[in-house]
């Protein structure tokens, strides 16, 4: 990625201060999505990386995981499986559960998601902050005898370690950091 | 759209009896996206549908709508809006409420996500059901100084009469219906 493209894309995210909460400076990655020029060349980064890679299926994580997950699906005409929070899937699942500040949350993968046997898929989310999310995905993605290729942030928060939660499973890519 | 087609597509969508609760037949395109043949000629289909309207956005409607919204954005090479459920979304926004069976829900749009005046905006979902929560984004959209193309979704119900909600602002497209 050159130089003028990454400081696009940077310039393209907004930062919220106090968002969710107090003290923490929130990574928008919607105001890059209003940006045609943007998105874009965010997505020919990504098509461009992953085009030569043997990959069946695209999962991407509830909600702004779709987004980007589903664009990729689409440009390197892959399967796109939605991977949800709880309650959110029609039909047979299999869930996991993961932990938040105060209790846990779950999420969910239809069990007929994918098909054949030992599917490769690629992860995708817009970011990595601790990476609870994505380990929970990575072991549904394993009850269903299929195997993550990699994991893909648009944005990764290094200083909270969530690399160091994933990367006995598999690669981590993150386009940009903060 | 021919008549295989539109077979292939009905074919990919499961059909899930008393979800989310007792009685419903739930409409779960999440197995169409699944398979790359039929999600990309879904595609296909709506980006010919449009390629030729004046369209300045894409409004997706969280959280289905963010996957076909931002696929067709990036095929027509317009602006993604994720219009969001209620705190999701950082700095200054709008809100609406809708009704649901019990009580009501919000939905939000960031105020600065139509650039310019007067921006022409596609509203798209998966499932078109009563018409709630597409009526509370078309007058989010319009206090924000824009205006409905058409709303377009991948499924209609029209024994919910959704269309009765909406027709008065915008056309209604529906590539399916059941």
């Amino acid at each position: 990625m050159t130089q003028e493209i990454k400081r696009l894309l940077i310039d393209s995210i907004d930062t919220v201060p106090d968002f969710p909460k107090q003290g923490i400076k929130f990574k928008d990655i919607t105001t890059l999505l209003n940006k045609p020029e943007a998105f874009s060349q965010l997505m020919n980064h990504l098509q461009n990386r992953y085009k030569d890679i043997k990959i069946d299926y695209i999962v991407g994580l509830d909600a702004r995981g779709f987004i980007f997950g589903s664009v990729l699906a689409d440009r390197l005409n892959k399967g796109f499986v939605a991977l949800r929070k709880r309650g959110k899937l029609p039909g047979e699942t299999i869930k996991e559960r993961y932990e938040l500040e105060y209790g846990y949350d779950e999420v969910e993968l239809r069990t007929n998601c994918f098909e054949g046997k030992k599917a490769k898929v690629l992860v995708v989310d817009d970011l990595l902050a601790t990476g609870g999310t994505a380990k929970a995905s990575a072991k549904l993605i394993h009850r269903l005898d299929a195997t993550v290729v990699e994991f893909c942030f648009v944005i990764g928060l290094p200083e909270l370690k969530g690399k160091d939660q994933l990367i006995d499973t598999a690669p981590v890519y993150t386009v940009l950091e903060f």
